[in-house]
């Protein structure tokens, strides 16, 4: 019988899924960012030709699962399933989006951990030979976001300094096989949930560093391997704050991986874009991920990564009732085959 | 490199995980309806000491978890991953239970059908080697999806006669391995999304059935058993006029499964219980299957048993913009070792 798990929370992906290709699509405001050109497609207008945000989102995530499955050279046929999540409530991007393909679908939800929730349930799905190919995908919009969890944007309410900016971005990867293997993935961490009491939705940062912490330290522990290891250790969205909180929890047991570490909450954006502490949205380390990160290992710039997105388990239902803001990350490694 | 792909939607569970127990918990009108004695607790007040109903579920799902543990013979410290969702937005109910647990969490979610993708989930985790042993869980509760779906409860809205009532109950099993398995789950068909343009929230089950029918087609396909393989088909929750709509469709298509089928939402409550069309809920097949029909199994009386939990996709955003509601299951086969 075949093991693959490996100390506590680790799959091993002995077969070594691979990337076969990624699709980002992401908002206007996105676009202006330093990461412009490493997106697929950046919109004109936020709406997309839609009636509502939220059909724009879904249309959004298809668009980058479309043009995922193109550069993998697969047509939905050669898909056995489609992982997704986002934000809205009853993940209604992803059933929205998904419902317009012939193909399986796997509801997955992480909160802005989303990503590598799907990335590593979609390895385990070809690793173990239950399917050829999978997308795995993820998507979130600033407008949807607002809509749903704080405010009309016609209301026009201040953010605090530690607010975050939910991405207006879409991203998709499939997963699959090829005679000549590239960027496969060799390792997932499942994260536990870790709270630690906070109540402000406005420093999700903070909520999530501590989880963030649990789950790239027991991965280390797991795998045997050190920080340093990895040419770059990537969290999903913990924003300005709540890496500078990860990094100074980290020293604090001994590690510092802050040579290696960077987060797609920080890179998204540009100071001068007035997000705050940066961007989140389960969009946000997809987009990032299928982009910038992608596009990157393919040009040799960087070779093994362990991405690491991470979720604030919040709802308003939640916050509205003085519950505290759980957080959980789970972490893929994805490496560059000699 | 294993295969165990089966068809276009069906994976194999080779090496057979086991059901190594299960737990349920439900709410006091499920308590006076006719599966009441095979439920482990019923509530004496759907509260369950909590002051919202939403910690009460979170409470619900916990216990389930806990018994299901208990009746297999794991501490925590023995599951490798919980996997669980639930209809309140981001999940709140399995968020705010599993982070009580120390033990990994994979947050899933297909509506009423996220019983059977947690299932299914699960049972790759186990077969393919990267878990010894998960716990796979969902709950709902009838006052929560009240609250966050229709109307205050305080406001006493008429339902029509095509409503269904969503159940306060969970469901959780441990799935693993034992010397001597019993009931083991061979087959997980992971459905589509169908939808045929329903737009109608009091008519689930007619928006569901057509996915349902999709999915038990092609388990039928890619297995390529016969219906009567089978002495039970159990959807999730169509009620009694999807349950009316699904064996018209088959029968359409040239099958009469009508004699092995059945429905955990017309199983749920009895006719006098006044919930017109019969249950729904996540917790509906969750429960039904962790009491009644496990323990059916347990008895001699059900050896051979697909069960189809059944989601319906929408949510109050999309319901309110005027979208159709897309419709999907997943099944799972779950079968006596002889």
């Amino acid at each position: 019988m075949a093991n693959n798990k490996l100390g506590q929370q680790t799959f091993i992906f002995q077969t070594r899924p691979e990337i076969l290709g990624t699709g980002s699509v992401v908002g206007v405001k996105e676009g202006k960012g330093p990461l412009s050109k490493t997106f697929d497609v950046v919109l004109e207008d936020d709406m997309f030709g839609e009636k509502t945000w939220e059909m724009a989102e879904s249309k959004m995530l298809s668009e980058s699962i479309n043009i995922a499955m193109r550069k993998a050279g697969k047509n939905q046929d050669q898909i056995d399933a489609i992982l997704s999540g986002d934000l809205l409530n009853q993940l209604m991007s992803s059933s929205f989006s998904v419902k317009d393909f012939s193909v399986p679908f796997l509801g997955i939800y992480g909160a802005c951990s989303t990503m590598a929730e799907s990335i590593l349930l979609g390895c385990v799905l070809v690793d173990g030979g239950y399917a050829d190919a999978v997308v795995a995908a993820s998507s979130s919009h600033y407008s949807t976001a607002e809509r749903q969890f704080r405010m009309p944007l016609e209301h026009g309410n201040q953010r605090p300094p530690s607010a975050q900016w939910t991405a207006t971005a879409s991203g998709s990867v499939v997963i699959g096989r090829s005679q000549n293997p590239h960027f496969c993935c060799t390792y997932g961490t499942v994260g536990k949930i870790v709270d630690t009491g906070m109540t402000d939705a406005n420093q999700m940062g903070a909520a999530m560093a501590p989880a963030a912490l649990d789950t790239i330290y027991r991965h280390l522990l797991d795998t045997g391997r050190e920080w340093s290891y990895y040419d770059l250790i990537l969290t999903g969205d913990l924003g300005h704050i709540g890496k500078r909180i990860l990094i100074d929890m980290a020293k604090n047991l001994g590690i510092d991986f802050s040579p290696a570490y960077d987060d797609c909450g920080v890179l998204l954006y540009d100071e001068e874009q007035d997000v705050h502490s940066g961007g989140s949205g389960c969009g946000c380390s997809a987009s990032v991920f299928a982009g910038h990160i992608y596009k990157s290992m393919l040009g040799g710039a960087l070779k093994k990564v362990l991405l690491v997105s991470t979720g604030a388990l919040l709802s308003t239902t939640s916050s509205q009732q003085g519950e505290s803001i759980p957080g959980i990350a789970h972490a893929v490694a994805i490496e560059a085959m000699q």
